[in-house]
């Protein structure tokens, strides 16, 4: 039996048998340290040609953008970042600038959020691959889980959704989207090429829920997609939600280059624009997405009943069903 | 400019330049999480063909190697295991059994050792390559750094050098080593196989000091061969040392497969014996070695000048200079 026959998911419920339940399944694994902080720990392994091409992004957004999804689970557990190692495998015709630019768009991003490169690996390989862990540590009163979720509680996403996927195809396609302005095109790459994780979200999120004097939360990022991380939360907390299609927050630019279902598709499935989709009581939502401002928006509501619509509350589109398969399958 | 053309020493230096120096050039990284404790970080990263190949280890004895290797580099620092997280790449024709057996192999060995699996990442790739993270806690009183021996220190082994190279032959070249005992062949074979961490030297080694009332010491594994954990000890240090070639513990299995010459050969430079090479005051290294007996032993002694000699007390061969280049060289 080859890994093709049983598939990503099919690995990954092989793989999870030799892993403790209790601290997988999460953006991060938690383990506590002490009795009031527990580290939070993330890894994500990247393969030339298969994570990154040169033909979309050079070595220094590749590593940009290695840094920033880390530093974003981190930011979905509600850690605070302290450091990441780096291993790293590259060929011996590999360019030395590749490696160097690499390296530089890393610390760029990590710099940001004042965190350090504290060690790692070089080895040789046929195929460049690099293996970012990040490390972070998180107060155990204030971890944000997956499965906290419950019913009638708000959905918030922090920002726009489908710029990252439009960048892509801007990247991917020069002659497409040649109507746009100039500020827009960059904007929409700059999404793709250096998302920004949301750790900027968490001290306003304490500073709401600290004054509500309760720790009503649960959430991820979005970088595997909108439609994702709403599905993959309910599912955690057994609840189900009705997303509101004309509430997700979805650049206007957009507009001018897809079809109004081309862009939804983008936000809902695209990935990689590393927001974070909290889901939080109504009150503390509101109140969240008036200080974050800018893209943020309540993209719907949690319902007992376990089923995720995407309903239209201007009435033009049908309810749908939200499905988790139109994601990306990786085998 | 290539990889190949500034070798992996001229590549770490380049991305030396990317990481603080304060936490890098040691087996762990070290990051203070509170005033009593820090977190102890290492990674490596494992591609096949290049560090695992199912000709000498299948994927369960590679799968134990990588934990094994990782859990003694937490050993090297003082620290005690928490947790790791493994990053694996398969490709898609990746037999399942494979993949199985590699992770049956890393949870045997993590294990012995209390240390559970806390997550990791799947992707795919046209190579196999898994990088695996471990993460422990150090007191920061009793964290075992390179750069801090002094002159007239004892250097201890703390067991066998040389038998994980001569198992490794023995895989290589089933028509070696036909004379040899079947348990001395098994043993050879499983120190190549299977070798043990050494965290079990620690809570000796802090009865002894703790006894002593001093925290002297220095360290690090020797999985890249003796010399190199000497070498580098020293000039961490800014010490040299003088290594008794009569002193080195080497199995006695080795004398009838290969020449002493040979046997010491690989006992200084095959790697991989996963032993810890400790530099401490010569009445605390005698207490050591009684406690842990079973091939540990003094190797030498350190001195003031930096020089770094083979000595022979046995007055047979003449003194040479321990180098380092004799090494294995990754590009």
């Amino acid at each position: 039996m080859k890994v093709k026959d049983i598939g990503e998911q099919g690995l990954l419920r092989i793989l999870q048998k030799f892993c403790p339940a209790e601290i997988v399944g999460d953006d991060c694994a938690v383990l506590p340290t002490n009795p009031h902080q527990s580290l939070a720990v993330t890894t994500d392994m990247l393969v030339d040609g298969v994570h990154f091409s040169d033909r979309t992004t050079g070595p220094y957004y590749a590593g940009w953008r290695a840094a920033a999804a880390n530093l974003s689970d981190l930011a979905a557990m509600g850690a605070k970042p302290l450091a990441v190692t780096v291993a790293l495998a590259v060929a011996a015709d590999t360019a030395v600038l590749w490696v160097e630019e690499f390296y530089r768009g890393m610390t760029a991003c990590l710099e940001v959020y004042h965190t350090p490169i504290a060690g790692g690996d070089v080895v040789r390989s046929p195929v460049v691959t690099v293996a970012i862990t990040a490390f972070g540590e998180v107060e155990c009163d204030r971890t944000i889980s997956r499965a906290n979720a419950r019913s009638n509680w708000a959905i918030v996403a922090t920002g726009f959704h489908g710029a990252s996927r439009a960048g892509l195809e801007l990247l991917l396609n020069p002659e497409f989207g040649q109507n746009l302005e100039k500020g827009d095109r960059t904007s929409l790459i700059l999404a793709h090429q250096q998302p920004k994780p949301r750790l900027d979200v968490l001290p306003i999120l304490w500073e709401i829920l600290d004054a509500a004097g309760e720790f009503s939360i649960a959430g991820m990022d979005s970088s595997d997609g909108l439609a994702d991380a709403i599905i993959q939360v309910c599912r955690a907390s057994g609840v189900g939600a009705k997303v509101d299609r004309t509430k997700i927050p979805i650049p206007h630019s957009l507009s001018e280059i897809v079809s109004t279902e081309k862009a939804l598709e983008w936000a809902l499935y695209g990935g990689e624009d590393f927001e974070l989709v909290l889901f939080l009581p109504i009150d503390h939502a509101k109140l969240l997405v008036d200080r974050i401002g800018d893209g943020s928006a309540i993209v719907g509501i949690t319902t007992e009943s376990s089923d995720i619509w995407l309903s239209d509350s201007s009435g033009i589109c049908f309810d749908f069903r939200l499905e988790i398969d139109r994601g990306f399958q990786h085998f």
